[in-house]
């Protein structure tokens, strides 16, 4: 994957969410001299923007979440640091380092730290076993596959439906299952190709690939399926990423199971607090900063035995 | 142990340490109504005051560690905490819970919460053998034992002088080995009993009991050894507790391997900073909090069982 893609930009860590951990994993990798990239939905975070009194984040005492969301944003600024408002849809390993996904652009980076907080969302039945296999988050990325085919589109969100437009330059039929109010869809227009079904998706249906959807009392048939709401899960995001059922399982160090990439807090389990995810944050940081400096060692001593022979 | 003891005050739970780690660790727990007794030598903490400037505290850019330090304790006051200055020299298993030795009182708790920081103290050979066998850290606890016998004190603070003159008045006989420059022993007059010997200590001798002390080129002998110097150990301070050469091994909730016994900060290992210290002190607290109310409840079916019958 990434051959021939459009690289944007090149990190050596890039952050995962623009929450307390994100951003102090940000600071930290910042100060040992890495470049990081940032990597945020809309507005950082709204966890954080909705906790109405925090008390218990030393040193700063009796605040509302919205008064820390804006010194976590100024701290990171008067770094000299931006974030690129973007959702990330995939992580993949490429040789040296690993391909970020999103919706409109590709991204490199030698380490990445996960530091997407926690969801209420719960995958729909059998979402997670089609991955891949008919099952898509991402229909710049995958949209091309169904040229000329049939496509279902569940929306949870405007993008949802911005998706579905731009796979309906594509694919010969499109049918769209949405979830989203009617005011929050305003100043879209669908594309009269797109066919709007009323009803609740409760699971995908297939056989070695996803067939179609199940609504409550109706099934869809289609040859693929795009699946577009705010958050993506862990291991929709990370391919193999070693998930428990209280959240992403990792050492003392933020390490995951896959070499490279680490993670922090609340995405990591409970407890679901603030001075944990900074906690978190500054210490997968300085893993991601130690694996890197291990990573140019070796690359080091084989440029050197190289040279030897 | 503390049968007849006067107990000075009882908390749920006792944080040992009042740096960064510590202080989380206290207000998290009092935010959750449990009664935290905060135990700190000095000025809390030497370190932070020393760090000349810290960038990566997220919220709280370009400080100085005096800064934050400030900040630190101003926000534990605003909570209504006070530091009990008491450098703590032992912590025992009790009937629910944990008796605390300090030099001059006896405290007990339900749950403790070691944040003591990292010291570059190394012990002198076998001096952890011998831990409860001759060797001891507290002259007004241990001393009583030594009623009309001979000891001998390592004194590495002014605190050690203070204790050959306490126990002067039991012992039949007090060698002191000082290894602090005049200027610090300033204002302390040693009793007339006390005999000065130079030289540097390198380890503890005896057998089953320790019964002297080895000086470079020079060998001590009495019935027990005194040793007084700033930082103690982790596990001369909790017997039995599970340490590694890197510091107190602890799991992601901040257990040690002694129920009721939790830590945080740099006594947990690197990377020794600050927001790893205060997220751990968060997350020993709420484990702690958790740990109380599964003891209450526990409690609380043997009451009703009891009733039952
Ligand atoms: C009402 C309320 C009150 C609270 N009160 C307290 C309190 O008093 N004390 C306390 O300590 N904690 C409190 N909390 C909890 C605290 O807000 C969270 O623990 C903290 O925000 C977690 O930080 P995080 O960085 O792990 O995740 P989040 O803050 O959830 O941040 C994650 C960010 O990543 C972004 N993201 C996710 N996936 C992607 C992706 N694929 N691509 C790009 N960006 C992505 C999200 O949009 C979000 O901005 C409260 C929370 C709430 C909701
Ligand atoms: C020069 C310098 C620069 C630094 N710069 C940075 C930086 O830029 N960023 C960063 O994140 N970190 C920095 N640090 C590290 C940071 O200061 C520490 O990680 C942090 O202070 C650790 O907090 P702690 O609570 O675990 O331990 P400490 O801060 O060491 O506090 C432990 C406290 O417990 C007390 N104590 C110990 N034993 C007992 C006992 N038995 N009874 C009672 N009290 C006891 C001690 O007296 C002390 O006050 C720096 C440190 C130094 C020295």
């Amino acid at each position: 994957m990434g051959d021939g893609l459009n690289i944007k930009e090149q990190f050596d860590i890039a952050v995962i969410g623009c929450g307390p951990a994100g951003l102090s994993a940000a600071i930290n990798g910042t100060i040992r001299k890495k470049k990081v990239g940032i990597f945020g939905t809309d507005f950082c975070s709204p966890k954080l923007h909705h906790a109405p009194h925090i008390d218990n984040y030393l040193g700063l005492h009796n605040m509302t979440g919205e008064e820390l969301r804006k010194r976590f944003l100024d701290h990171v600024k008067a770094m000299g640091l931006g974030i690129i408002e973007n959702k990330i849809t995939g992580v993949y390993p490429e040789e040296g380092g690993f391909m970020l996904q999103s919706r409109d652009t590709f991204y490199k980076a030698s380490a990445v730290i996960l530091a997407t907080g926690v969801s209420a969302v719960k995958p729909i039945n059998q979402e997670l076993d089609y991955l891949g296999r008919g099952v898509s988050y991402c229909a710049t990325c995958d949209g091309p596959l169904y040229k000329g085919k049939k496509v279902i589109v569940l929306a949870y969100n405007r993008e949802g439906l911005e998706e579905a437009n731009f796979l309906a330059e594509i694919a010969s039929e499109v049918l769209l299952v949405s979830q989203i109010k009617e005011k929050e869809a305003q100043g879209i227009t669908l594309d009269e190709k797109i066919k709007v079904i009323q009803g609740k998706p409760v699971g995908i249906t297939g056989d070695m690939w996803a067939t179609g959807v199940a609504l409550e009392g109706q099934n869809l048939t289609a040859d693929g399926v795009f699946i577009i709401r705010d958050s993506v899960l862990p291991d929709q995001l990370v391919p193999g990423l070693n998930v428990s059922n209280t959240g992403i399982v990792v050492d003392r160090s933020g390490a995951t199971n896959i070499p490279g990439v680490f993670a922090a807090g609340d995405c990591t389990g409970a407890p679901y607090q603030l001075s944990k995810a900074t906690g978190e944050g500054q210490v997968a940081a300085l893993s991601a900063v130690k694996y890197l400096d291990e990573l140019k060692n070796k690359a080091g001593d084989t440029k050197k035995e190289l040279a030897a022979i």
